[in-house]
């Protein structure tokens, strides 16, 4: 089992392994957090490890355009229901919108408790389950809502990932691919020498793919964790792709696919200024094509009035993360709305 | 003016001290949080402060049965509105109420932006404008949601005690008494000497008073910030008077006049119980009663129902915080519910 750090468990078949759950997991009072994505069997399985414990277990409406105030207030209100207190711990089984929003209502509930983490998509193994970032949308806005808190426990089976639909995989796979573009040029390539057995989930490989992911990320995490400069670099193709997402009601794109176009905006940007050579253009669109992501960008004309309400902005200027080699990219902060506006519109014409 | 650390001031006409103010707020777009009972001119002069720039006032519905989700989200909304971002600083002007929302609505704004408290009521000048406790009712239940969030500048100008009503200032002295009772002999001692001109409002007492205070609360805050162990002592008189504000719906007592009864109550109990001396008692109801705060309780025999939900609470076991001494509290976690009930139901009989 990989260790990643005193918080962060990732094996396969970690969930199977009751006694080590058990250790690690000794909560009074719980509530356990997920949706209706979720395969059942793992909600009991999970339950199980409580035994004689009778658990409330808080289902939520899967989906981004779910991920609203609305549940925030359902799950606090469950945990008064339940009558948990300042000391209890509560667990977000499921994938990123699960986390989001478990993880906020754990940071605002009694001004803060503890939660537990358990990652079951590719989205949240790779990304979401780390790093502390928790929240939600609000009136059209992405994330607008939220606080930093960390999870006390994140545990991490990369056997949940066989069960996952293939758009909810391949979804995934786009911040892989992120992790490779702005941070690693040799995980890049070793996704392209290794994309069949990635595509196929074969075992092993799901393991190595989730530890790698997990261990670049906390990599930045941990020199920044509030997100104010170092740490900005994963939110390579995120201004393109929230605007996308926001733009589209939250209902039309999965995270991760939205993600894979905003990444190749940014890519495509980054050579029309002259700062990125085509040929990495190139690689990158190729492999996202291999993973059959989307990469055609709907709505285009519209995303500058979502892009210029990111929150990586300051005032009128925006703060865009765009590549300017393989595994580099950096803040640029010289474009302008207006300049924006025009390049965008370049791509519709 | 005294500075008690480098985020605090605190001095009589600081807030007519435009070119210090002006230094100590650099603020490219900010908002103010006020309510309706807030003196207009002190809104118009802080304006003042921000020359050429429209700043926009959010004036909230004043009381403590207004400090709910939706005042947050109404904050939330407007700061969208504004186009505030990840790095901008908004600004309540108000008491507890404003000052809990404003500062709950900062902590969750874009995961977290900077805020300033200009406190303007007694009580947050002297204890809710510092510690980092932000929140809202929900549900009936007082501060169950909420973050520990610091603001970054807390200015106080003791003058605006001045236009303060009669009630809305004895309110206020329950927590100038309680700093005594739970941690500091010598103050309790200072303020039952000095009590005819504290109830006067002379300037210089009034400085005097506050920075008082604050120098008390900010010894137990820095010790133990997020109030899990030496800070619980100045919850004294707080779970009786919370639930006594949540058994009248946050619209019957201020909070400081419920402090004041869960004192006394906290006091009878310690008396009963054979932990206190009875003189001790006395020494509080005189001084409570010489201030005019109200001292006998209404719905004692639901008290419980409401005390049992108290976020101090661990499970089943209720944790009182009991005087035994002049300015000596302690945790005492031995009382259950079912005696509490029997101690409180015989004050009604």
């Amino acid at each position: 089992m990989r260790v990643i750090n005193k918080n962060i468990y990732i094996k396969s078949g970690l969930m199977k392994n009751k006694v080590l759950l058990n250790t690690l997991m000794r909560l009074d009072n719980t509530v356990i957090i997920t949706d209706n994505l979720v395969p059942n069997v793992y909600v009991e399985n999970l339950r199980a490890i409580f035994h004689n414990k009778e658990i409330e277990v808080i289902k939520l409406s899967a989906g981004e355009d779910n991920k609203n105030l609305l549940a925030i207030e359902a799950i606090v209100a469950n945990l008064l229901c339940c009558k948990l207190d300042r000391f209890s711990t509560i667990i977000a089984l499921g994938g990123g919108v699960v986390g989001d929003l478990t993880g906020f209502a754990a940071a605002i509930y009694m001004r803060g408790i503890n939660w537990i983490q358990i990652p079951t998509t590719l989205i949240a193994q790779v990304d979401s389950a780390y790093g502390g970032k928790t929240g939600c949308n609000y009136r059209g806005k992405k994330n607008v809502l939220g606080a930093f808190h960390f999870p006390k426990l994140v545990l991490v089976d990369p056997e949940y990932l066989k069960t996952l639909s293939n758009r909810e995989y391949t979804a995934g796979l786009a911040e892989v691919v992120k992790y490779g573009m702005a941070c690693d040029k040799d995980f890049f390539e070793w996704i392209e020498t290794n994309k069949i057995s990635i595509k196929n989930r074969d075992s092993l490989m799901l393991q190595k793919l989730v530890i790698s992911c997990c261990e670049i990320k906390m990599r930045f995490v941990t020199l920044d964790p509030l997100d104010q400069k170092e740490r900005m670099v994963l939110n390579f193709g995120h201004s393109f792709g929230h605007a996308l997402e926001a733009a589209t009601s939250f209902s039309h794109y999965l995270h991760g696919e939205a993600v894979a176009i905003g990444m190749l905006l940014a890519a495509r940007l980054a050579v029309r200024i002259g700062m990125l050579e085509r040929d990495i253009l190139g690689r990158l669109q190729n492999l996202l094509e291999y993973f059959e992501l989307p990469t055609e960008c709907l709505l285009i004309n519209v995303l500058c009035d979502y892009i210029s309400c990111d929150k990586k902005n300051y005032g009128n200027i925006l703060n865009l993360i765009l590549p300017y080699a393989l595994g580099k990219v950096k803040v640029v902060s010289e474009i302008s709305i207006k300049s924006l506006e025009g390049l965008l519109q370049s791509y519709v014409e």
